[in-house]
């Protein structure tokens, strides 16, 4: 490339950073500036053709008419960017032997059924019946009494409640921690499932030889007051998509045995399950200070 | 930031580059993997918090469902951002003194009306005269005979003839030089316009102090079998948002002497004008190869 060229290249990128200069904001002036240089970049180094610039616009436009109240396409192509995964990783950074936090996802809901310990927040969802059970304490190991403890899941056919398209609520619920910060529960033994791909996401993945499916998981979103929000999911250890999980929520601290239990054997809390096989799982918590003075782990 | 924080954030971004190593198209890997590193570096180097990146897709969400036939906010967006103008820059390689190339704008039809030399592409679109003439060469001084000319602007209110809803084709037309190279044609002086500001990317300027008024301009797209292919526009010097050009088109080298002329001047083809003021503009256009085999200015 002639000097010249490389001249034209760099001061365009240079106006175009001077031009949010005037930004009254400084963080949006900031976040500005480093977006202006990270996309140029990207267009220089790969030297982006017109039509591929074309079909980049393309593929926005059409994302944007598949997004509606139901459907969230630009957030499936951050998800399957690590870009989502990322942002959770910058902003839960790494404090002692905190829990990883990894993914929201969408399917959250707020006002969830409150379960009593030993409830069952399956609500009708097929599925496996899986006993979860754990404590929650902060970093220096002190239970944390009265935390309070979100979960939700996909049911046996991979759908969580939401997308049933009627109001049943199912898979979902919160609990309080008791006085040693433990907690108990019967959820459903996750399985996996596909982000959705039928839209422009899915023709990406497909391109790319990429799988649309997530490994299989139960979500957490802990609180707990002076301490650090964790949203999380814990994972299957055995499961053949931790190391292809279509959003790259997996952490390896976050895989646990869900042990399989036969139907002839007792359950923790004497439940009879009526001939079912179940499984058993433990996912013991730990939060970080809210506003960590200094990390733990510098 | 703790070595084992820093250890995360790059361990996902390989990850995430890796997920895409069994892309079969070898273009679209290499496209995907960049892409990828410079939108974690991005997410990495601004800390970028959670609200944010909820605002990111808050904003992508309403350019989608703002963007139809007639709208693109997507193309604003890469407009505003420079992104549009660096593409244009890297496919349009500096070649000894061949003419720059700017951004094509989305207001180019297809099916112009043909102008004989000497014309008016006015069509009825308001505005005062202007006489542009000039030549095609290439890049070792030969004339182009033949070569297609098309030439579209805005009028004296800033519409194309495209935004006035009706099917009206005005203030467009298409030319071929004669033997000589040379091409000669009545337009409208061109005045400067707003790019459409009144969605998210109209708040992002704002927000960041921009004006979305685009320096006035005269478009030209150049075709001449053998030689590369030109997408330009040609400026009015001393026109005061020349530094400011929201969509960051503007190169030193199309900036135009337009001179003003009296009513009682006589026209260059003798055309009456009943009176008006009117102006003329010279523009000699320099193609580069279609294929340059070495670089002209290395």
């Amino acid at each position: 490339m002639s000097t010249e060229q490389q001249h034209r290249e760099a001061r365009l990128t240079e106006r175009v950073v001077a031009s949010f200069d005037a930004t009254p904001d400084p963080r949006l002036r900031e976040v500005m500036r480093s977006l202006t240089r990270h996309l140029h970049d990207f267009v220089r180094e790969v030297r982006l053709t017109e039509r591929e610039w074309q079909q980049a616009i393309a593929f926005l436009t059409e994302a944007g008419h598949v997004t509606d109240e139901r459907r969230q396409e630009f957030i499936l192509l951050s998800d399957v960017l690590g870009a989502s995964m990322q942002t959770v990783t910058v902003n839960n950074e790494a404090y002692g032997d905190a829990t990883e936090a990894t993914v929201f996802g969408p399917f959250f809901t707020d006002g969830s059924p409150a379960i009593p310990l030993g409830g069952d927040i399956a609500g009708g969802a097929a599925g496996e019946p899986c006993w979860v059970s754990g404590t929650v304490t902060d970093t220096a190991g002190n239970p944390v009494a009265g935390a309070r403890i979100e979960v939700w899941e996909a049911d046996d056919d991979g759908f969580y409640d939401v997308q049933y398209g009627d109001d049943r609520v199912a898979a979902r619920g919160h609990l309080v921690t008791d006085a040693a910060g433990g907690f108990r529960f019967w959820a459903i033994t996750p399985t996996p499932y596909p982000i959705p791909h039928d839209g422009p996401v899915g023709r990406l993945l497909a391109a790319t030889g990429r799988s649309p499916m997530r490994a299989s998981h139960l979500h957490f979103l802990v609180t707990a007051p002076g301490l650090r929000t964790l949203v999380t999911h814990i994972f299957v250890r055995g499961d053949a998509l931790l190391d292809s999980d279509s959003v790259f929520g997996v952490r390896d601290s976050l895989v646990k045995d869900f042990a399989r239990r036969p139907p002839d054997r007792p359950t923790p809390d004497g439940r009879d399950l009526g001939g079912r096989p179940w499984s058993q799982v433990r996912f013991d918590i730990v939060l970080a200070p809210a506003n960590p003075a200094a990390p733990a782990n510098p």
